[in-house]
């Protein structure tokens, strides 16, 4: 007996794709034995090796699931993983597209033919279809509706309409519904005869003879109550549910502090149309948080660890031509200043200190509230509060390691007025960072924009320009 | 009938909020009054008054889901969340305790006595009063451990043991057992008499007479299949599995990968020992993408929002000094150019430019390199492939931001050579940035230190000091 399948524990994910890689490696070997001696003979005795060695790879690949499967290639520079991809059986490729990032479905997608993508969709329900969908050619899709039969070609179409981040993309269709006047023991023959449950199924779905939902039978109710028992004596009727124009954010927080393994989603007519998961709400709350924390560097989009330079380049270049726009700006203040700097050099050497304390600062303030505001805890009521906070806080920030910047820079430049400037230069710019590290946030909502999108940038840029200009301002009145 | 409901739909949390801050402003309107006005008449009527409102309040909360209660107190400043605290039902602070963050369940348990946290800690289970512990006062804990049987004891003691992050920590002892020798039907019937099922629960553990797991039994097959079957027939014997000093950070990755809701733990002797489930695995999730994006501003750890400045700015501290250092050395390194930033002030209005984009650009090397880490996707036979695609990136974003600033140099300053000399640094200092960014979190994890933590601080030294030091450098050897 095995308990454990050992490929599927967590660690050997890395081991099996060292294995593939190990696979690899002989195989590239042999190859350039192959282009190396082109004898009859040695080309007959290579190309067994090489037969045996892919033979042995496609063994190993047909054993992995689909994850681990999508893993290795995520792994793979872009030869190495073609090659896999090739070797994986057909029937599996829809499975295992579904789990790999974007931008690797991309490079996958570019190697298959019209036929070859057909089939692999083919293989998938109608709400997996909708998720490959913005991969696919065009003439895919249309051959990929033609195949299906109203009823599911109508779900896909729906399905491809929602928005990306709503309840609708995420949900999937794989109710089981049961009506509310039959008893548990009849309910219990209807799941023998239906022979098979979707995943993560945790409850059935009640529904009235035109669908519309009633209440939901969880599996734990069924197996513990009376088999003479009536479902809609036993059913919940207090559920959490979903509208497919829902936020998918909202709906994630739900399955979170609720604890759910699944969730009907209704129609405004309060009609069953589909349900949520928590293995793609769990996969929602990853991605959100991954592209959140690549945004935060400037990079677009997930990249392909294996991308060309020249798609790398363009996924960071806006980010680099807004910093570049924001240090110019920045420049200039200090080019205003170029009189005061040549008077007294040293304030050249001093104002990048007080420029990054202030961005360091105001991120730290733009993180907790955007955090805040996440989880819908800021109210009007407790933005005062919150602003007398930062301030106070930006205050003794300012006064202490003002004060530790002031005495360096007396002992550094024995000019005690200059120590003077730059402490107070320090505190205003603390006093700016958090002013602005609460104003930022709230104005990117009412604009109607994500207050985590650029608010870091437009802080940076603020307390940049701001500080140089306040130092050098200061130093200007007082020192000259 | 009620299909839903209401407070429990995803939006209607913040409006549970707003109705418990109105009943707040009430109370607190009446509580002035009583102080303002304190002739006898007077108290009574607004004594009543004040005691109707505490009723409305308390009854409002009583309805709510422990986690919206959480939700509710998360979001209050410091005086109104100890008032709504106090009407919480007694038997109901345990469970919420648990739902709270770290920082406001402090400012919970500060307010209650000794009695008060073991009743609270009293209705809660083994793994959740372990979840406290951290949090609880030495004596508690003691009282607690001795009001346990001989079995709960054990487990909350090597509960309390793991490590923070490990799969121990994480686990709950909500495991239904069966032996694989008995029918579906006699199961079935097992069940209800059990009249319970734990929640999540999606599998049943069969192990042998010595607790030794032999496989699962999950529910969907027991519900499918032929009630006459043997459990030894229907049950599924490649599981996916954890032991408890699994690492939780591996563990949320075969959840995610897998679509599991629930796993069982077991020592090294194979005996059941727990299991864990995915709305923990869900929660870890979410926590570590937060205190990563805390990390990444320097906020030490989760801060409530209501917090004194004083904890605050505690809680910032430690980032403000180490950049204030590093910005200290950058300062320094300018100091070393006074002479030549004397001759030519141009390159002090200039200079923030290049090294603000070698940090911009390090920075998002460092975020794809510590990102394709933690995924485990970093092969060291790939390390080099990265590498030169890296400078690859670098050396086309120096050429031709390089070229565009130079320009612009040039066009302000009428001086070529110092249009020549920028490009180049931009140029160098990218290109430092790019083998900083890839070395940095190499060398953090050959170190044994997680590389999210503190990468970006010492890439922006880096290219800070080193953006100075190449720029004013070549500027003193060419220019002057």
């Amino acid at each position: 007996m095995t308990v454990v399948q050992e490929n599927k524990s967590p660690e050997s994910v890395q081991e099996s794709l060292h294995v593939v890689q190990e696979l690899l490696r002989k195989h590239q070997l042999v190859e350039s034995l192959v282009h190396k001696q082109q004898g009859p003979k040695h080309d007959l005795v290579e190309s067994l090796v090489h037969k045996q060695n892919l033979a042995e790879l496609r063994a190993k690949l047909d054993e992995l699931h689909p994850a681990d499967v999508a893993y290795i290639l995520e792994s793979l520079p872009l030869d190495q993983r073609l090659l896999v991809w090739d070797l994986v059986k057909a029937e599996r490729d829809g499975e295992i597209l579904l789990e790999v990032s974007d931008a690797v479905r991309e490079t996958l997608i570019e190697s298959m033919d019209s036929d070859e993508l057909l089939a692999a969709a083919e293989t998938l329900d109608t709400d997996e279809i909708a998720d490959l969908a913005p991969d696919l050619p065009q003439d895919v899709i249309e051959e990929l509706l033609q195949s299906l039969d109203a009823r599911n070609r109508a779900r896909l179409q729906s399905a491809m309409s929602y928005e990306e981040d709503s309840v609708g993309a995420l949900m999937d269709y794989d109710m089981v519904t049961l009506r509310d006047d039959i008893t548990l023991e009849v309910a219990l023959r209807y799941l023998r005869r239906l022979g098979e449950l979707p995943d993560q199924t945790d409850k059935l779905f009640v529904v009235d003879h035109e669908d519309a939902l009633k209440g939901v039978l969880p599996l734990k109710r069924l197996l513990i109550h009376d088999p003479d028992a009536l479902v809609s004596d036993v059913m919940v009727d207090d559920v959490v549910l979903f509208h497919p124009e829902d936020e998918a954010h909202d709906a994630a927080q739900a399955f979170e502090r609720y604890d759910l393994v699944t969730a009907p989603v209704i129609d405004a007519n309060n009609h069953l149309i589909g349900r949520l998961t928590v293995d793609v709400v769990v996969d929602y709350i990853r991605d959100a948080s991954e592209s959140e924390k690549l945004g935060l560097a400037g990079l677009r989009e997930e990249e392909d660890l294996f991308a060309s330079v020249w798609k790398s380049v363009q996924n960071r270049w806006a980010w680099l031509a807004i910093n570049l726009v924001t240090a110019f700006i920045a420049s200039r203040v200090i080019g205003a200043f170029e009189g005061s700097i040549e008077k007294l050099v040293a304030l050249a050497a001093l104002m990048p200190i007080v420029a990054g304390i202030g961005g360091n600062s105001g991120n730290q303030t733009i993180t907790m509230i955007v955090r805040a505001m996440a989880l819908g805890q800021l109210q009007p009521t407790s933005a005062r509060k919150l602003f007398l906070k930062e301030l106070g806080v930006a205050g003794l920030n300012g006064l202490i390691w003002g004060s530790v910047m002031g005495l360096i820079a007396y002992l550094l430049y024995s000019n005690i007025a200059l120590g003077a400037v730059i402490m107070s230069a320090m505190t205003l710019n603390l006093l700016l960072a958090s002013v602005m590290g609460v104003l930022i946030p709230l104005f990117m909502v009412k604009a109607g924009r994500d207050p985590a999108v650029g608010s870091s940038v437009m802080i940076t840029a603020i307390t940049d320009s701001g500080g140089f200009f306040i130092f050098l301002g200061l130093a200007t009145l007082i020192l000259l």
